[in-house]
C-alpha cells in the first residue's frame, strides 16, 4: 500500500467516528421535539425494538411500551398544558457499534396561573445506543432524578466509562 | 480513477457534510451570547439580509428589523435586569445548500426580589438556513411558545422533514 | 505531489479541526456530569494543572483548588439537596493548539419544600482551552452571573474573538 492509500484508510476510520457522533447527536436531539410534539411514531423510531426506558418510578420494556407512554396520560396532559423536554450538551463515547451518551434532562411545565414555566424535573440520563442495520438506536435509557440520591450520582459518574 | 482517488472523492463529500453541521452549530450557538451581550451587529451577522424572524406576537422582516429589536425595549430591559437566552442541543438536517435546525429555546429572567431566575418562556424553534456566499446564515426562524397550542407541536413535528 | 496526495493532505487538516471541536465538546460535556456526581478527580482531569477558575465571588488557582471546591461545602450541600449544573450548546473557536468556548451555564437546585427545582444561577461562561500532551484541557474558565452587569455582557461579546 502506498503512503497515500494508508493515509486514506486512516482518514476513513476517523471520519466514520465523527459521523457516528453526529448520528448519535441527531438521534438524541430528535427526542425532545418528537416527545413534545406528541409524535409517538417519531419517538418510537429512535429506540430499538427491544429497548428499555428505566425511570425512577417505572421501567418501560419494548418500543411499544414507550410509544404508549407518549400517547397516554399523564404525558398528554403535560403537552396540553404546555411543556418542554430539554437536554443539555451530550457527552458521547463511541466504541465500535455501541455508544454511551450521558447528559442532564429538564422537564419544564407551564404554570397555569402565571406567565412562566416551572422546572419540574432535573434528571441524570445515561443512553446506551447500538448501531442496528446501519442506524443508531437507543437500546436503554436510564434516568434518575437529581434529588441528592446516590442513584443519580452513580449514573453520572459512569459517563466516561 | 484509481480506487484511492474514488475513496478521496467520497471522503471530500462526507467531510463537507460534517463541516456544514459544525458551521451551522457555530451560527446557532453564537446567537445566545450575542443577544445577551446586546451586540446587535453580531446578532445581525448571523441572519441573511432578507431574513424573517416569526415569533408568536410579531414578525420581523429583514436583518435591520431584527437588529433593531436587539437595540430597543423590551429587549434592553431584559438585559439590564439580567436574562439568558439559551438553546438545547439542535437537531440539524442538511440538504445541499439549505438546512433545517430544530430545538427548544429558554428565556430566563432574573427575579428582582429574590436570588434566582424564572423560566419566562419555553419555546419551540425551527431555523431554516442557507449557504450564502460560502457562509451559513439564518433565512427564517419560527418560534412558538410551548403553551399547549397546536402551532408549537406542529413546528416540532416537522424536525425530521 | 499528485493531485490525490494534495487532496489527502488538505483532508487531514480539515478532519483534525473537526476532531478538535469534538474533543473540546467532550471535555465540556463531561464537566456537568462529573461535578454533579461529586467526582472531584474526574472534574480535575478536565483542567490543566495550572488552570484558573474565575467566578464572580472568588478565583480558584490550580487544579487542586478546583477539586477542593468539589469536595467541600457548599458544593457538597448542593449535591446532597439535589442540583444540576447544565450548559447550553457551546460556541467553539479553535486556533491551532488553543481554543475559546463560550456558552451559558445553569445551576438548578431542588426546592426542599416543593416538587420542583429553582433556577438559582444563569451565568455567562468563557472557557480558554489548550492542547497539552495531545489532550484538550481547560486553562481558564471565567464565569459571570447574568445579573445585568457589564462583566457578563462583555464576556459574551468576546465569543467570536
Amino acid at each position: 500500500m502506498t503512503d497515500t492509500a494508508a493515509l486514506v484508510a486512516s482518514l476513513l476510520e476517523r471520519v466514520q467516528v465523527l459521523e457516528d457522533k453526529a448520528a448519535i447527536q441527531e438521534v438524541l436531539s430528535a427526542y425532545g421535539p418528537a416527545v413534545d410534539a406528541g409524535d409517538a411514531d417519531a419517538v418510537g423510531e429512535l429506540w430499538a425494538e427491544d429497548a428499555v426506558y428505566d425511570i425512577d418510578i417505572r421501567v418501560m420494556e419494548g418500543r411499544d411500551a414507550i410509544t404508549e407512554m407518549v400517547r397516554t396520560r399523564p404525558h398528554q396532559d403535560y403537552i396540553n398544558e404546555g411543556c418542554g423536554h430539554l437536554l443539555d450538551p451530550v457527552h458521547i463515547r463511541v466504541d465500535g457499534d455501541t455508544a454511551v451518551a450521558t447528559c442532564h434532562s429538564l422537564l419544564l411545565r407551564r404554570n397555569l396561573d402565571a406567565d412562566s414555566f416551572r422546572v419540574w424535573r432535573v434528571t441524570a440520563n445515561r443512553f446506551e445506543l447500538a448501531r442496528i442495520d446501519g442506524s443508531w438506536k437507543i437500546k436503554r435509557r436510564t434516568a434518575r432524578l437529581l434529588d441528592g440520591s446516590d442513584a443519580a450520582r452513580e449514573l453520572l459518574a459512569r459517563a466516561s466509562r
